[in-house]
């Protein structure tokens, strides 16, 4: 890898004022994310607001340098890593909450804002951020909306798409740009906004955000539904959702994910339970009462053995806790671990948990699934050793048949995390090369020269 | 007008097996929409299936012929209007329903489905299609998607484009793609859904969406409240929406707009009576009945002298039909109207209204208002008779005036009738030259020869 030219270097601290680096020890600290791949970028900048990365943006531009934009790198498919080397755009500094309206239910933020606090500062306000991915407490809503992020919140609420009314960016060409409106509605011009988020980061910069918010529910009550069979509770799924009511949430663990998590739930669970789903229903008081009351019936009559619905928040939080603790506590069973968010018409459930179950016989692979059963995107996870061949061999094959089997029952090869650098060989099987065609497109009118997230997507 | 050549037509009639006609008096039928402007194609199809359409698309791409798709013609801003001459697509006999999957609440419709039709057979399935422009009688779908239209029920589900899954679509190539997703969620790819949504019909002809739908609500509750003050009215609707009870709809009629259907109510409106407020709340029926109730004191706190609930569904569609009558009716006043549908933040509606009045008071021309208060969205008509030349003068003036106002409150020119050749010359007032150029080299990239719908948005 060649170092940066020493002159540019200079012109990246005069514009950052100091806020760069490219010391060896630093530079390791945004070469990774949550894939556990590993690519040393040349430098890493800090800059502190929109025009500094416009600056940034005009040098490499000049000189051909990619540039990576990045947010905490909790990124699942590789989307802020510098795959061709470059210059990583880190965006921790700009991490200010511009404007909480709670008039107009509209905020403004920098890219840098951890979901999170997000989520605290307009709760603080009465109001309401629906998106909520499980790294919420350290991702930033620059990486949401660079992969369109979703979270169990998305059966009632969508996604981060769905809460995007505008955008700053700054395009490869170092001019900013403003998207979108900042009102509940427009339609003026094509929907430059959507086309940006989830995007990757391969169009443009995202310098800040207007976000549409909700008024805070009133209530909300958290259930925990312990199902003898697997099968029942995918069948229960997609039952629920035809009910009139939509549960904000319906996550989904089965077997071997609770014995990952078996001692953190806050509650028993017995050898004999399958499968879990975690139900989460939010409205008016008297409403959350009576759905609760009556999604508890129907699971028992779907099939649970017992339904044991949180008594306050505290339990509440106890019980996500263990579902979000859920991804790491996976390398229990295994060292490594292929993550896939395949996403299927949620009346195809059933079948596709008979098609993973049909994977692991083969493979002999564990396939553990969790994930937002409720709009049918399941987390499959392969666990597997890289250190020996014949696994990493296997492990790959079971990746092929689970997309195969996705896309054979109508659904996607990702439903929230995006292509970026792991989904790249399969994309072609979902998307076909005209619509490919028209993506390297757009892709060429905003960025002709290539340099922003290079090597991504396509 | 140079005729289409002979053996072009020929062609033609061959794809679509006769449907096809370049007869005057029928051009004529296909030459006008909403805005009351005029301008004949050479020919009009009416193809039956994508093929069709694919095959019509190449030849005209071959000759470069302009391609107009044509939903109804109930448009606002020109958008289907042949104004370069060329070759109307009428989606008219592409109007089947294809599917409503009531077990993963998803249909898929052709686009020349009249919008009212579909709300009926997915309602007859307990299923709900929120999106409900006030020509929901007689628009297509596939009009909605290239408007992205609204309607009253935006304020709480959104608009067409929070409804698309996905989308078959010819591009101008005569290449047909699939775009997005049938499931819930997909992030696979740039969002080329979204993208076409809104378009104006200027980047692909649409020829199938995969539409969301919710289940339908248990109850529904209508109201009207009666202000004496507009000034009381506007500012009502904002904190109406600031309360925790998002309603589905807040409509907003002005004094002019009552006077033009005051006989249509149902119920005697008083001559005092400066402005009403329709509405709505849905949900379980306890709900509704407590959200209803407190609505009501909340508006007569607000101002309002009388509020009148609905006392059941044929009473609510009363009051609907006075609303939906209004975009009509609004000739009493005067014999040519400009529409236009812009949108400020809702806290900013108090201050728009006055500056509607000034504007009212400098042109003397009647400006009347109505329309989606509750997403900021008001319809402002200004009322003239163009065979006046001053009064023309005047009322451009005033549309000048217009949204000089609304961008200046932080608004947008549209927020659900788009661009098409009415609003082009203010476009570049709200979307500047970076962002446009990235549009034009969208279109380019879509249609470089420049045959579907030219001469619309820039």
């Amino acid at each position: 890898m060649a170092d940066i030219k020493e002159s540019i270097y200079r012109e990246l601290v005069s514009i950052t004022n100091g806020h760069v680096t490219r010391e060896p020890e630093e530079l390791c600290c945004y070469s990774y994310d949550a894939t556990g791949r590993f690519f040393l970028p040349h430098a890493v900048v800090f800059p502190a607001v929109s025009h500094e990365v416009a600056e940034i943006v005009k040098i490499a531009a000049k000189e051909g340098i990619p540039l990576i934009p990045r947010g905490s790198g909790s990124g699942m498919t590789g989307g802020s890593l510098p795959v061709k080397g470059g210059i990583v755009i880190a965006t921790s500094r700009m991490n200010r909450i511009i404007e909480i309206d709670d008039e107009t239910l509209v905020a403004r933020v920098e890219p840098g804002v951890i979901t999170g606090n997000f989520h605290h500062a307009v709760e603080k306000k009465g109001l309401f951020y629906p998106p909520d991915p499980a790294s919420s407490s350290f991702c930033t809503i620059g990486g949401n909306l660079g992969e369109c992020a979703g979270g169990p919140r998305a059966v009632k609420y969508g996604v981060t798409r769905d809460y995007v009314l505008g955008l700053e960016a700054v395009l490869p060409s170092g001019n900013i740009i403003n998207t979108g409106v900042k009102t509940a509605k427009g339609v003026a011009g094509y929907d430059l906004t959507r086309l940006i988020v989830g995007s990757e980061g391969t169009l443009a910069i995202v310098t800040q955000a207007t976000l549409k918010l909700l008024p805070l529910p009133e209530a909300v009550k958290t259930m925990a539904a312990l199902f003898p069979s697997i099968h029942k509770a995918a069948s229960a799924v997609s039952s629920i959702i035809k009910d009139a009511v939509i549960p904000r949430c319906v996550e989904f663990l089965d077997r071997s994910s609770i014995a990952c998590v078996r001692d953190r739930f806050g509650f028993h669970v017995p050898d004999d339970i399958e499968a879990i789903l975690i139900i989460e229903v939010d409205g008016s008081c008297g409403v959350v009462e009576e759905d609760g009351k009556n999604l508890e019936t129907f699971c028992v009559k779907k099939g649970a053995n017992r339904v044991i619905t949180a008594a306050d928040k505290a339990e509440a939080s106890t019980l996500w806790a263990a579902r979000k603790a859920l991804s790491s506590a996976l390398f229990r069973m295994a060292p490594d671990k292929i993550n896939e968010d395949i996403v299927v018409p949620i009346n195809r459930i059933p079948e596709m948990v008979l098609r993973i179950e049909r994977i692991q016989k083969r493979t002999g692979l564990p396939v553990v699934s969790f994930g937002h059963a409720g709009d049918g995107n399941i987390h499959c996870n392969i666990m597997y050793d890289k250190r020996y061949k014949d696994a990493q061999n296997l492990a790959e094959s079971a990746v092929d048949e689970l997309f195969e089997a996705t896309l054979e029952l109508g659904g996607t090869i990702t439903g929230e995390h995006g292509v970026g650098i792991t989904k790249m060989k399969y994309l072609p099987r979902e998307i076909r090369e005209n619509e490919l065609k028209i993506m390297r497109g757009i892709k060429a009118v905003f960025d002709p020269g290539n340099i922003l997230n290079p090597g991504k997507i396509f």
